[in-house]
């Protein structure tokens, strides 16, 4: 009987007939409310990249991270993953391996995968060069490598995004991590609108009403960084508008491993991380999201509530 | 003229009518100088292995140290290699990934040395697992690969050993290793006898007069370091014969990366690392070294006056 509604329901809508209910509304909550995921990217990168992770998501008000796969601290996470089954961690699918000093390769073999790999056998560096040297076979072979390296090793992903944002700058890759979303029935990091979004390469006529999409995605930039990132994430939750958004952080302790991997890069550096995991875990952050009214939710309510 | 004498001093050695000289005279000290290579194992391993061992070589009585390739640091060890030409280092040629949470693969291809990878594509945990899997070609193939990669990022290696004495443990593997020593014109850590000697392997053959050879070669063992690391190396260079010897130590700072990389496994663990680092920095074992004539001596000078 359930179903029999819930067809006549959806023929409705797709006759214009009745309001389609809002992301909110299908998550369980109030048409109107604020509903947000703080977000850890990066981890797997580095030792303490899964320590700071794992605290911010069991004490501070970080709701959900995703996992670099290729990096040479997935099992420790893969571990934490099958230990902590609640966690919502998802995939931060890899085409780069940007630290000056510290280093990783493809999951697939580097044969199958030439265009990924530069002349030392790693990944490219930089988002560009991956564009220039890559085929979208490789591309698909090199996620799928990922993804199911996860599943062996018994993560439970709640979604997929991208790291540097590879897949979301050229409509082609982006197709495939979308297709990739929903074979696997997660939902993929996808804006409405605004600077990630990926409206910007053209995806009007592949998404669906299926695909979920967020109302914002919002992280911090150099400038934040050099005003003050409690300053900023601050005025990012008084700003916060209805509707399901994402913050975007990157936690780890600012000690000698994280100064290391992130030797001559202090944008997203080792003190950056730090001042991250300063806000999230603190006190403050906490009330004033209380405060607000902003309610924290993650990928694995997105995911299994709208797509599973 | 020079040429012809030591044509002569050659074939007079050969008919047994001169003594070969010793290989400290080799060497250019007196025939009963104590020679010591105090070593440094795994840099490349983690960033606090690189830190720590380069403390200790320019701070310390650590007068040499190898670098494993297939490394995540790898790369930061080469570059200090580079702004440091006088540092004595060689490769610590690697065929096992023996750490719980934290993995690197080969070199080569995964596909082309498919019996040196485990099912999740890293290399394997034990020596065991390795000679049970792997063949001789591999071997060769990732041996070269490891090799041409440190060359391809400029590392003038000075000598090759082994990771967890992979290469020591096997006749076949120890002539590959004696092999490509003599093809890259550098010595490679054999010993004339003991615990890690080749001869275990029937290796007479084989060597020849050309190939360096160790009086003693000698590194902690786990009732070494619960009887106190100071104790078992203060006896060790009390103890040091007339020759050329090598300690083996395990340069890390006692640190939440280390402790991650060796967690559940305190063997060679993270505190034993701290350890070794706080004998070999300490003035009291410069002072010992100077106290009983120890001359250090690096793999550097046995290169280039024995091998080149």
């Amino acid at each position: 009987m359930k179903l029999k509604i819930s067809f006549l329901f959806c023929c409705l809508i797709s006759a214009g007939l009745v309001a389609q209910p809002s992301i909110q509304e299908q998550l369980g909550h109030a048409k109107d409310t604020k509903l947000l995921i703080i977000h850890a990217d990066d981890l797997g990168v580095a030792h303490t990249v899964n320590e700071a992770s794992e605290m911010v998501m069991e004490k501070g008000s970080v709701s959900s991270a995703s996992i670099m796969v290729p990096c040479p601290w997935f099992t420790e996470i893969a571990d934490y993953s099958r230990a902590h089954p609640k966690a919502d961690l998802g995939l931060h699918l890899t085409l780069t391996s940007e630290w000056k000093n510290y280093k990783w390769g493809p999951v697939a073999s580097k044969t199958e995968v030439p265009g990924l790999v530069n002349k030392n056998g790693f990944l490219y560096s930089s988002v560009d060069s991956v564009y220039m040297h890559a085929n979208l076979v490789e591309v698909e072979k090199e996620l799928r490598a990922q993804i199911e390296q996860a599943k062996k090793f018994g993560v439970d992903f709640t979604h997929f995004d991208s790291h540097m944002g590879a897949l979301f700058g050229n409509a082609d890759y982006l197709k495939v991590l979308i297709k990739l979303g929903r074979e696997y029935k997660v939902p993929v990091l996808l804006n409405k609108s605004g600077p990630r979004s990926a409206f910007n390469v053209s995806m009007e006529n592949y998404l669906t009403e299926k695909d979920v999409q967020l109302d914002g995605i919002y992280t911090a930039n150099p400038a934040d960084y050099k005003n003050g990132m409690e300053n900023f994430y601050i005025n990012l939750l008084k700003n916060l508008k209805p509707g399901l958004s994402e913050i975007i952080m990157h936690a780890a302790y600012d000690n000698s491993e994280m100064q290391g991997v992130t030797i001559d890069h202090p944008d997203w550096g080792s003190a950056w991380r730090q001042a991250d995991v300063n806000f999230f875990k603190s006190e403050r952050c906490h009330k004033l999201l209380q405060y607000l009214n902003i309610q924290l939710v993650t990928w694995r309510e997105v995911r299994d509530k709208l797509l599973r």
